[in-house]
């Protein structure tokens, strides 16, 4: 079967241009066919403060209003995804950037509002993913870079998460392909110590998960990111990566299975 | 002969949201394989001016420093593709957006400073554009949707104005294809006199071309656009229809043949 990898890449990074042309060389050294799913919410933060539009967070989450939807969809879509484009196609890869809305390749609905009444605004919970295109374009030895953005099948673009985004690629991809999706972070990898960068802990199986969320080791920010992982492999992704940016062949970061 | 048509719309269209929804709804009645290019430059220069970005033309034509490349990078590939892109799928077209960048589709280089000194920034020059991956994705049942950005294959996007954009692809699917080009603007087409909207030329050829600037029937801002025009032609269009927006099949506009 064939071996699929999907990387994705935070807002942190993306912003860096330094930061970014290592993570690029790295991503062009990884053989076989790849996805690189990246964010850009710093950006989006900046461009909208320059344009007076003001960022609300909900437990982390992005409130996009119409101004903070037109602010996301230049941000991710134009700005972060042509530059990363341009550069991968600087080193030889066939890279297209896509969207959920191009090609219909994955289509969400609007958030509806939450039981406590917190309204998202445009954000978009996915549906489905086409793992047949993206396997097509896989074999067809086009590189996709996908923005964190979906679409509702109306004529509505939709901010969508880009951890989920990338575990949406992914689980679509596993039936069709051994997929391994790879986390790439500020951090080394899952730490039992967060001061201490050699305390990454190497493989974490979900009985372990299940354990360090009790004692408390995962924590914070970590569990959504965990949760979702564990949740991807359940669904058929062969592995999931937790790693730094500089080290996406992940031998040094988390290995979940 | 499979029969392409290839329509270019204006920034002035786009950015009228019941202007762009009718122009979309006359473009999924063309028939056949086809392709959308767009412009963007009054979006772009509103976001400019809400980021405090100054716009600087000359002769018609935005020069393009860094901060400004970013904002047509983030408006024309993100915002105003993505808009259309979303549009389409809604009206059930499998619309792909796609800058120059994106599959190494248009390539160009940085436009040298000109003998009068004047540097108009990261804008660039057409040099060639892949005609088989267009119709491959056209044979595909995929519809190309086409900002008005290219790259230079070192990792830089480019601007470009999107007329050229649309006779690039034009020209470069004329050797594969039967291809009509047609050029969407605000007028009703070429007219003899431009306050009267009934005095629209329906037929101009290359001969009766240079009569009509000698006398002086066709000037301005109209001279660049039908210069641009017959030299498609004479690369192997078919036919160009200028014509108005809402008359994409272009019953009533001008054809130059």
């Amino acid at each position: 079967m064939k071996q699929v990898t999907v990387i994705k890449v935070g807002g942190a990074v993306v912003e860096d241009k330094a930061q970014l042309a290592a993570l690029l060389d790295q991503f062009q050294l990884i053989e076989g066919p790849k996805v690189l799913v990246h964010g850009g919410g710093r950006a989006a933060t900046r461009i909208a403060q320059q344009m007076g539009v003001e960022t609300h967070m909900i437990d982390g989450r992005r409130v996009t209003d119409e101004a903070m939807l037109d602010i996301v969809t230049m941000v991710y879509g134009g700005l972060v995804n042509k530059q990363i484009v341009a550069e991968l196609q600087a080193r030889g890869l066939k890279a297209l950037g896509l969207t959920g809305a191009d090609l219909d390749v994955i289509r969400s609905h609007r958030r509806p509002v939450t039981d406590k009444g917190v309204d998202y605004g445009w954000v978009g919970d996915v549906d489905r993913a086409d793992g047949e295109m993206l396997l097509h374009l896989l074999n067809s030895g086009i590189t996709p870079v996908i923005a964190p953005l979906t679409h509702d099948g109306q004529g509505h673009m939709l901010n969508t998460n880009a951890d989920t985004m990338a575990s949406t690629v992914a689980c679509a991809l596993a039936p069709l392909a051994s997929t391994t999706l790879t986390f790439a972070f500020e951090k080394p990898g899952v730490m039992r110590d967060p001061d201490d960068d050699a305390s990454v802990i190497q493989s974490i199986t979900a009985v372990d998960y299940a354990q360090l969320k009790a004692e408390g080791v995962v924590s914070g920010g970590m569990i959504p990111k965990l949760d979702n992982a564990f949740a991807s492999i359940a669904k058929g992704v062969q592995r999931v990566v937790i790693t730094q940016a500089a080290d996406l062949q992940g031998l040094r970061g988390t290995t979940l299975h």
